[in-house]
């Protein structure tokens, strides 16, 4: 998709943000320790395979970095906005 | 720690390299598949948190990276090469 088009999907993934010119999306989740963290990649990790759509997850003491893209296009696709709303909602209380 | 000492210590961690001019140490390794990485930055974060002492993990399919250093020093510490130590053999068969 277009930079155009994946600014305006943005709005339907509160937090998230386009990196590398809309060739990617990242949200980084704040926590108060280190297992919190590791459970919350877990969880979103289980719930990316089950879609078969794999982000990179980064943690460590208090936060959690996700990043979505799709490789086969070399960028974002409509599926990414998809997974960056269900990974907003595991962390909704 | 110097450089020196640094450079030293490695030849104990094989795979594990240096970073940031020294503070910092980084292993990369591979898995056939998504999950075997998460379960390898899942084993590898409860053996941190059992001795207090976190790392930065990343991982995606096929990969988990982790990486030491001593945030009270601002660098790098005997204690990050025998955490990276005790990391290794998590992996050994």
């Amino acid at each position: 998709m277009t930079m155009a088009e994946a600014t305006a999907l943005l709005a339907d993934v509160p937090g998230w943000e386009l990196l590398d010119f809309g060739r990617k999306l990242r949200r980084t989740f704040t926590f108060h320790n280190f297992m919190l963290a590791q459970s919350f990649a877990v969880e979103t990790g289980n719930l990316c395979e089950s879609e078969n759509h794999h982000p990179d997850i980064s943690y460590g003491w208090g936060y959690c970095t996700v990043v979505f893209y799709t490789h086969k296009i070399g960028g974002l696709h409509r599926n990414d906005f998809v997974m960056a709303a269900r990974v907003n909602a595991l962390r909704m209380p």
